[in-house]
């Protein structure tokens, strides 16, 4: 097995991204949730229709892609991206199979219909340039996590290819998504990515600290959206996933 | 006094500012050095000439501008960028004088020859966008703390205006620093440094943690660099401070 599909490197990977996305919702957490940066037109922006936080999302994501961000098999744009490149192109092998599955829309939509209301006052500074950047790199590492499913769709299926090959021909939705899930492992996950929120979300010199996110929160951020979205992944990409 | 020149304010948007530098230096930490992105045409990139980092910079500050940036008195560009902008101009209210005052030149070159050397392993992963991404906001994170000693040098003048103003007439910078210098708070913030570095640095499920960045480094990075240049800010900006 390659070296990318090891189920110990999977790991660690998963487990090195929940710091970047809990540090990346505490950083959020400290400005309001301006809501005027998600509306369409909320901030009028010359020659641009479109919310102020998705001007930033796009601009960022064009940039990104000019210098072949787009091209690594775990990273997917939000954004229409172009195609043009300033650097030669490179030749990535790719561990998984190739696939147009992206759930970035949908992330996008929780993110800011859900998400920030759980972790932002509902209110107004006017922070909305540190607001907007923020939400980037949130969203970033949430696609990055999230569509790290295919890498852990693809292990499992080289792990027991026959039984899920047997799945996929009869398209059973139902069971793959049983034979994905591992109540135990996400139990272990939620109490690591509690306890990571209580050590990183504290104020350590103050006696009585307060959270900055309450940790029961970010749980159910993983437990209710980045778990559920991971395994969504993994069962599109298993559903497409033939020899 | 306005409320952005109270010392509790300030003081308490420094502290802030310690957790996104930490979180900053963690997350690229996780990289290697990847000095090949420093190099000027180091990484070939089609019509530019520089490095591949300095590419990815001024592509994002020049997004950011458009959008106003650049105009809020707390934020210093590290490149050049476009007066234009797309949103209509807002009226500030300067708490501090204006001034041209801008040593990120010097952050930049400190950050890339000195402090990058001491939290990344001296090799190559190839994480080139990753790493460069993650430069990006720490020496935003640095520019702006750093840059936020206008602010603490303004509530000082005006705290002692006569005393300032003498040595400011006679440009005794050296009595000037001393005057700006106090070791206890100097020595309180370093301890408190430290303390954020071991809490945020650490895996805390694991039995015998081992830290993603020293706490001595960071502790050493505010003491070397963060420390001197505010004061370094602080005394240009007193410098230049006539009534």
């Amino acid at each position: 097995m390659r070296e990318e599909l090891k189920l110990e490197n999977i790991r660690s990977n998963l487990i090195r991204l929940e710091e970047t996305i809990i540090f990346s919702l505490i950083e959020r957490a400290q400005f309001a949730q301006n809501k005027i940066i998600y509306r369409t037109n909320g901030i009028p922006i010359k020659n641009y229709s479109g919310s102020f936080m998705l001007y930033l999302l796009s601009g960022t994501e064009k940039l990104h892609a000019m210098v072949r961000r787009y091209t690594a098999p775990d990273e997917h744009p939000f954004t229409e991206v172009p195609k043009e490149q300033l650097l030669s192109p490179l030749a990535y092998e790719w561990p998984i199979k190739k696939t147009e599955i992206n759930i970035n829309a949908e992330i996008l939509e929780t993110y800011i219909d859900k998400i920030i209301p759980l972790i932002c006052k509902k209110e107004d500074d006017g922070n909305y340039g540190s607001s907007s950047v923020n939400d980037i790199s949130t969203l970033q590492a949430f696609s990055k996590r999230i569509h790290y499913g295919k890498y852990v769709a693809e292990a499992k299926f080289q792990d027991s290819s026959l039984e899920y090959t047997k799945l996929i021909k009869a398209s059973d939705s139902g069971a793959i998504m049983q034979r994905l899930t591992d109540k135990k492992v996400e139990e272990h996950l939620l109490e690591r990515v509690s306890l990571k929120a209580q050590t990183y979300g504290q104020e350590p010199d103050v006696k009585n600290p307060v959270f900055k996110i309450n940790p029961e929160i970010i749980k159910k951020i993983y437990a209710d959206y980045i778990i559920p979205f991971t395994k969504k992944v993994e069962l599109l990409y298993l559903l497409e996933r033939t020899d």
